[in-house]
């Protein structure tokens, strides 16, 4: 719990020069994190350690398990000992508020259990979208191109995991000004926005209206979906968008901005949020 | 099926020279596979159209499900219509030959239907690994330094999509001698080595002894668990390393090389495989 980074082995090779050299290295910790919901189990996910509360609330929430933090009662960590003693603290329990019950069924659940087709015989994004309770198309956040352009810079200095490792993922929540209110590192890009949305949410900030998601890495379905189904109006990515990312986007009135390289950027849909 | 890239609109913005550009861009196609085992829905993954029957072999292989694609009876796309009447493909039906049945439940069932201590109580790499059913750890490969360090060059050249896009991961399966044998693009970094493990295995190579499986981006615990149990003796990664793939490699005795930048590379497991 919140070892982020480890030492390991190993030779560096220089195929040219021949020379060889053997040292420790730095390297993003990657372990599993069972998420319960009142004891049952309802995902595993690899990940860094460290937030794993916003993580666990986060991922309820951006996939429309859970519609605010108020619906939990407690986050508590398994505390079960390894085979050498030491607990793990891989292990989230979620304890839901009385009379709370997820609001659909987890999707891990609906794949094993049911043979409903799901899908074929639909649109490809109707059939993995989860709607949205809010109504992102009619957000009025307006933003500066040169705010929007400057951000993964700004998030860039906040990589420390990064820094050291070179292997993680990172994400962040920015107000319309450019400031990064909330920002998490992870091994895994959908579990460092799963961070940032859970961090934001328990601090009762749900929906988040108004706010910029960044993303270290690219835009797919997935980063636009949770950007959805959280309120968020508009998502800038470092890499490439998909085209279902982009399809999603259109459809929910999100604006996608992505290959955002100072001082360049391209804006795939609601191009009208960018104002000069 | 097979459209890999698409066109989409986009705006182009330079935020100091005030420029902006309207064109179409080229992006990475990015939608649903739902692999079905014997008409039961198994799982849904976004991904590349294109090579499903090897990404749904892959899949089924290197989560140690089936042991080869003899397992397997027949392969076929749903075709039913999407409601522009149009097939999507999105579909694959898997149908196992007569008397085979998975070799261990699905993970996706496990989670979401037994209450077992699942990542709690054990070493985390143990809790999530898959044995394989080879002797990795005594593969005896020996690679030319100068082959490794060249193989993420080599792979370069055979990315047409990300060539296209910026927005695709690549892998690919070569010999000792650097020879690309196999090479696949996807959205998503696991499918692209599924895609490989399964082109691979249709054509009766399983195990994969001798191999090397290289990999555009970083390497996780679920990309060298896949080499493992497919009994590929070395994985090669452009990008970081995470510390329970490091933990791994060594556990299976599997060559684990990272940051490989021709002329350089670091060697993190098993560098004995490595001779001068």
């Amino acid at each position: 719990m919140g070892r982020v980074t480890t030492r390991v082995r190993r030779t560096r090779l220089d195929v040219e020069s021949g020379a060889t050299v053997e040292r420790t290295d730095t390297v993003a910790v990657e372990e599993p994190l069972e998420i319960r919901v009142d004891d049952a189990p309802l995902t595993t996910t690899m990940r860094t350690p460290g937030d794993d509360f916003d993580l666990a609330i986060g991922h309820l929430l951006t996939e429309g398990l859970l519609h605010g933090a108020d619906e939990v009662a407690t986050l508590m960590h398994c505390t079960d000992l390894d085979e050498r003693g030491s607990p793990t603290f891989n292990v989230v329990d979620v304890t839901l508020a009385p009379g709370v019950v997820l609001h659909r069924a987890p999707r891990e659940r609906t794949e094993a259990m049911t043979s409903a087709c799901g899908v074929c015989g639909s649109a490809s994004v109707d059939a993995v979208r989860t709607n949205s309770r809010y109504a992102v198309a009619s957000d009025p956040l307006v933003l500066s191109p040169d705010v929007v352009a400057g951000l993964p810079d700004a998030l860039r200095l906040r990589q420390p995991v990064f820094e050291r490792t070179g292997g993680v993922h990172a994400a962040a929540l920015a107000t319309a000004s450019g400031e990064l209110v909330h920002v998490r590192e992870d091994v895994g890009r959908h579990n460092a926005v799963d961070k940032v949305v859970g961090a934001a949410a328990r601090v009762g900030a749900l929906p988040l209206a108004g706010t910029v998601l960044v993303v270290s890495a690219r835009a797919s379905f997935e980063i636009v979906q949770k950007a959805s189904v959280s309120g968020i109006p508009v998502v800038v990515a470092v890499g490439a968008p998909t085209s279902l990312a982009v399809e999603l986007a259109a459809d929910c009135g999100i604006t996608l901005v992505a290959f955002t390289r100072h001082p360049t950027l391209s804006v795939y849909t609601r191009p009208d949020r960018l104002t000069g």
